[in-house]
């Protein structure tokens, strides 16, 4: 009987013959937790006395949440995180270098066919190097680090078929923001999603990452993706091990497959307070934001902030609007200073903060105050997800939140000329 | 009778012929207040009930204290600064645009002569410029607000002349935290101090900020100094202002003349938990820091980074410290972009915050952890400045900032080739 990626992975990885709903104990490839988690695994590892470390060098440890610290208590906990990769030779990726899932596939840590858990329920976003990996609970990340393994219930796998190639100004983002409207926020709970098609393997693998990071909010345990030659050479690029990429087979079982041609997307922006709450631009264009945020584990990329500085060359931010940008990672940000990016970002009036979460979380740099509209490239835009319960959250493209930024108010980026290729 | 620097600028405002220890209710040029302070001074302006802004083209408010906002409660409280400048038509200098007190000399809101006062401790740093500047409170700058007044006591001055030239590797800050050890931190209380003599004459604009800045830091009124050509050409790249010198008469009182030669000084630097509590660098040398900080109203210019990056060219920061900088200005940030110092100081490790004030204040962006050693070049290392009253903060140039990042614990800057012009 044929089997779907994640079937196939999980079989690999535990020496079983699995299949959906089979429960396996898996050997996990890389572990990671970032500095909201990890205090928590930490304190569990230690309640469990005396244990070892499995393979430190397959786990790491990143400061990216509130980096650097704005709290005292903060600090303590980062000093804590530091302590415990320090005494257990596990590598930790301090303040500055950026966003846990830029970096673990950044530095090569994962790859295709890689079964990686990570304390933060956007691990997910790996999916798009055709790995399985998915968010877990510290005490699960503490055990694992422990053991090496994990159990898992092989999900079932929903398939999404997407035909047709995006339109000028249309971009993953609008894509993912779609689906999930379509499927709603638990339409593919505890199930793997697998997405394919025309305008799936049309997109760089940067776009690829933003729809696989958001596969968690229509409830998806992993939102895997072929490794086609894009993805093997992206890898290539990045990691000195060696990966194989896994198909699923012709034949394999899915819970279901939908289809959607998306030749005629236009930009999506999901309304709050719920990430399923999409809907065509013009249907919000014209609402006022006084706060703008390019950057995330979603949208943080070179390639997001190239399309955003295409969108500002020439242009100021709106007077009434704060524009925050965060690149994913210290690479990012040296290689959008190489390319001139980050120039017209800073002069069309952007706040930089330091590579990491930035404002996604709610930890620091840009709480928004009671009763402000953010439109944001983020992942969620639930009430209180920015620290202000009182404040209204849009989340959207790189393009929509440039030409937002711009006008103080929603605008389809295509009005600003972004036509750009995507 | 001949007059000081100060009493000559107080005898123009007040349209008084002004001395030493005289009341005077003089016009003030300028009037500043930043996030920290605004919110109490529009309080009390509000109190005051009703009464209009005078010259509200001759105000600004300034958001760096906290920039982006870390807190809720911040955030509304930049909400109040906002809503109140566009209401009165004062300019605000919004999130992302530096600190204070290079923003006010930058945008050409000051020069020779001017009266400026600022709801800042650290307003003196237009000293530099020939300006009497001075830190207020806040009910005062809601006083000046609606008058456009001040009354002020004429301060006595005390003149230092310092002979000589600063030798390779010391800079203006080791001059003022040598100075500062001298006559300690309540040798000038009330008083201005006039900083005059070949060793300051030789230093760049920029570098004599950094010895203005902390002239309240002996307990000085005002930090004054020449109008020199350099400052003339300074102020003239930077506004459209009209300026006018303002010299000491040659037979101008004061209350003490101290002379150094400083032509031997070496590094110096501040232990904690007093800016007086200075040494040469070579009584702390090896003493191992966690966290280096370069950036603030004192030392976050282009000059500052282009030191640090010239030390650390080519290195990499040591794997126990974290290195943040924050840029003085979003000018300074594009400049050190422009020459490829914000690159060195990315490459070396740098974790670069917003152009804001960054850590100095314990708001956000690096609150150090208990029993931490911070090396900083900032003004103040007083227990808790950093809001971790466990920390211990050392202050020192932005050359040995760097090369004590670069090695981990406190290093003459010299021993790593440091042997810049200064």
């Amino acid at each position: 009987m044929g089997k779907t990626i994640a079937e196939k992975i999980l079989s690999n990885k535990s020496g079983q013959d699995a299949f959906a709903n089979d429960i396996v104990v898996a050997d996990v490839d890389f572990r990671m937790g970032q500095d909201g988690t990890s205090p928590l695994a930490i304190r569990a590892y230690q309640a469990m006395k005396g244990e070892d470390i499995c393979s430190p060098e397959g786990a790491a440890l990143v400061i990216d949440h509130s980096a650097p610290s704005p709290l005292e208590g903060v600090s303590a906990l980062h000093t804590l995180m530091r302590e415990f990769a320090q005494e257990k030779g596990i590598r930790l990726y301090d303040i500055g270098e950026g966003v846990c899932h830029q970096l673990i596939p950044e530095k090569g840590h994962v790859g295709p066919g890689s079964l990686v858990i990570g304390a933060d329920s956007h691990t997910c976003t790996y999916g798009a190097l055709n790995a399985f990996a998915t968010g877990v609970g510290s005490t699960d990340l503490a055990a694992a680090l422990i053991s090496g393994k994990m159990w898992f219930k092989v999900p079932e796998t929903i398939k999404f078929i997407c035909h047709g190639r995006l339109p000028a100004g249309v971009y993953s983002k609008d894509l993912i923001l779609f689906l999930i409207n379509q499927v709603t926020a638990d339409g593919v709970t505890y199930m793997a999603a697998e997405y394919t098609g025309e305008a799936i393997s049309q997109l760089s693998v940067e776009a690829r990452f933003t729809i696989s990071n958001m596969a968690i909010e229509m409830g998806a345990k992993a939102g895997l993706m072929d490794a086609d030659d894009k993805v093997m050479e992206w890898v290539c690029d990045h990691s000195n091990n060696q990966f194989e990429a896994v198909k699923a087979d012709a034949d394999a079982e899915y819970f279901a497959v939908k289809e959607y041609d998306v030749s005629d997307l236009t930009p999506y922006v999901a309304k709050p307070h719920r990430v399923d709450n999409g809907v065509p631009i013009g249907e919000v264009a014209g609402t006022p934001i006084q706060q703008a945020v390019l950057g995330t584990c979603t949208n943080g990329r070179l390639e997001d902030l190239t399309i955003a500085a295409q969108v500002l060359e020439g242009r100021k931010i709106h007077p009434d609007v704060r524009f925050i940008v965060a690149p994913a990672s210290r690479q990012i940000y040296l290689d959008a200073m190489d390319t001139g990016v980050l120039k017209t970002l800073v002069q069309a009036g952007a706040a930089v903060v330091t590579p990491g979460c930035g404002p996604c979380v709610g930890t620091h740099n840009g709480i928004p105050s009671d009763g402000e509209n953010v439109i944001s490239t983020a992942n969620r835009n639930f009430k209180g997800r920015m620290a202000n319960s009182n404040a209204f959250i849009y989340l959207a493209s790189p393009a929509t939140v440039a030409a937002s930024a711009v006008k103080g108010e929603i605008t389809d980026p295509r009005e600003l000329g972004s036509g750009l290729s995507n």
